[in-house]
């Protein structure tokens, strides 16, 4: 007799995402993702720290919500309250933050609060391909602002906001990464970041700050968030632990007015976050922070040099880039014209994989197309330069550049 | 100057849920919520693994997905399939089985996959709040099929879906606690798990069994899951971590066919599960899961018989209740007419806390509301003889029973 299989496409929901394909793998010159390097994961110090967590409190992973309510671990909100003020100048109480599974988990929670479909967001034009994605599967129109070497013109935004205005369409937010751009690795000036508040209080439209890199500033100095200017509830401002310490960690944070983070709460049905891990990375932040950050931005600081004089020699003059002051991620334009999804497959049977401009923007059809994403926290300085040189030739018998 | 505030509820989405209210904190005699026993928290071998595991693959947390690739770490889904087969009777390979978020994350997976609003999914008519508020969420119908001693009623299954078949109406899929029921304790006999998949087989209808309480029968033999009579691809199976270890893992996982997995997978949209827990978690089972298990199901039949003799020395025999043989709840009914929701307030004054009926049931206006669900894992002994000892004061003030 025959299986009779059931057939689950007939029971699918409408306007699925495409499903998933197999997974590729991890490539020999990984240049997508904001992975880190695999070689400053302080693992001693993560023995170290979930050893003395667990000693201390691992009896309450018995009883859900134990370590602090459903907001999170009340440890890591005591260590985010202090890097806050000290390092972004943001001064809020822990009952104004939020522990989530990384600052994806945040941005859905914002997004299942304020989009309906039809609704209107405000984004960098080019921006994180995930925060693109995940308004778009709300059905929300996005709307890209250009950007210069000092991130988004805040005066396009005004003017923006002002023809929308006139069509009776306020949008949701505004969402920004004013601290070491995905992808463009500019940072806001302080200027602009008074401006754009001023902006966002005159249209009544909030800003979203996503500042997942901002630990990562290795040249100058940096910028104070977006956040630390406003008393008047204008800005929610999400950051992670992906860039600073791991991925693997899967945590981030929201910082919001106590309002909205109680109607985000009531859609966090998730049954809390880990319980695990934030016993670790609170023990571990709260004496290693400082140490151990300077030896993440030195070790990007090497390698962005790395891959500049890599690319510079290489692809040769005809690739334009802005120098990052921070983060682990560069973009590089090629002349108008050039397909940059064209090299992709050739590139990875080379081993070499990265992102090509145009899923990074808000506007694909008309802008990023000529650029492509380079991440370079997760290869060493002798993999960037091989895959430089292998995604060189690519492009060359690709696109006939260099 | 004042300050201008942003009214955020201008920009909610439409039909959100109520916002949460502040955070209660943790009652002495807390009844409600699957804890565990903070007791039987392993302290010593959550260390131990942890350790060894960051040392061996520590590194990989560097990388997102790198320790088995978007479906999860791999040894610990190897470790289901060696526990799937030998404890459960489900052959399938680690490409079938996906760690997620706690089950909560795989029950929001298959439900953002298959419910569109309008949808109609089958219950128990008592069964896991968080399925029944979930479905709802989707705007889809729940029809809940009466229980007996021995679980879902599948003759009563067989004519509800002829009846909605006559209607036009195939329901996305039959939820189902088959071990150790949540909440009557209930255990499905082989012979209707195998009637259950005949009628999801005729009609075309999935089922979705759910064994978060599967490892804690303490009790008499085991029944093999459902999953383990299909060979049509008729069930998706899912589990947890929370019970047989801890909630603060906040682990569970699917078993379901490639296709639909791949479009789950699509949906999964929180760039991977934490990797640092399943590190532990895999190493810890691997190597002292029956040992552990054991431990947990003694604690958990000690705990049941204290429950059974103090609800029967302070309530007497006005409340009736099926005596489980597993699990970590209870289920007991008084008499017709009693509102166990009433004295909710008054308990949690004298430091009780428990859940009323109403809110396990698919159709609380007719059926659940003189019930009151106890969970038991939690307290300790004298804990539960106080806690009951309070709790029938607390009644029979407020509803006059006993």
């Amino acid at each position: 007799m025959a299986t009779k299989g059931l057939d689950y496409s007939e029971l699918y929901a409408k306007d699925l995402p495409p499903a998933a394909g197999p997974w590729e793998g991890v490539y020999p010159y990984n240049f997508t993702t904001g992975h880190g390097s695999p070689d400053l994961i302080p693992i001693d110090g993560f023995i170290e720290s979930v050893t003395r967590a667990l000693k201390r409190e691992g009896r309450n992973l018995a009883v859900y919500y134990s370590n602090g309510g459903p907001m999170g671990n009340l440890a890591l909100r005591e260590f985010l309250v202090k890097k806050l003020r000290k390092y972004r100048g943001i001064n809020v109480t822990v009952d104004e933050v939020m522990i989530c599974s990384g600052s994806t988990q945040c941005i859905l929670l914002i997004n299942e609060t304020l989009l309906e479909p039809g609704d209107t967001v405000i984004t960098e034009m080019f921006t994180y391909a995930g925060a693109l994605r995940n308004a778009q599967r709300r059905k929300a129109n996005t709307i890209g602002i250009p950007l210069d070497d000092d991130g988004m013109r805040v005066d396009i935004l005004e003017s923006t906001l002002a023809d929308l205005r006139s069509k009776g369409i306020r949008p949701k937010y505004i969402y920004t990464i004013p601290t070491c751009q995905n992808p463009t690795g500019t940072n806001l000036p302080m200027d602009r970041r008074r401006e754009m508040l001023r902006i966002s209080q005159e249209y009544g439209v909030p800003i979203l700050e996503d500042e997942c890199y901002a630990d990562l500033i290795f040249d100058g100095e940096w910028e104070h968030a977006i956040r630390s200017l406003d008393d008047t509830n204008h800005v929610l401002h999400i950051g992670s632990f992906s860039k600073s310490l791991a991925p693997g960690v899967r945590l981030g944070y929201i910082v919001a007015p106590q309002g909205v983070m109680n109607q985000m709460l009531a859609s966090k049905i998730d049954v809390g976050t880990n319980m695990v891990t934030p016993l670790m990375v609170a023990d571990f932040l709260e004496n290693n922070y400082e140490e151990h950050i300077e030896t993440v931005r030195d070790m990007l600081h090497r390698k962005r040099d790395v891959l500049i004089a890599s690319v510079r020699e290489h692809f040769g003059p005809t690739v334009e880039f802005y120098e990052p002051r921070g983060g682990m991620l560069m973009w590089f334009k090629f002349p108008e014209g050039v397909d940059t999804s064209k090299p992709l497959e050739a590139a990875k049977k080379e081993g070499v994989i990265y992102n090509p401009g145009a899923d990074w923007s808000a506007d694909p059809k008309n802008h990023g197309s000529n650029y492509i994403r380079i991440c370079y926290g997760l290869p060493s300085e002798d993999q960037i330069r091989g895959g430089i040189e292998r995604l060189a030739k690519v492009f060359h018998q690709e696109v006939g550049i260099p």
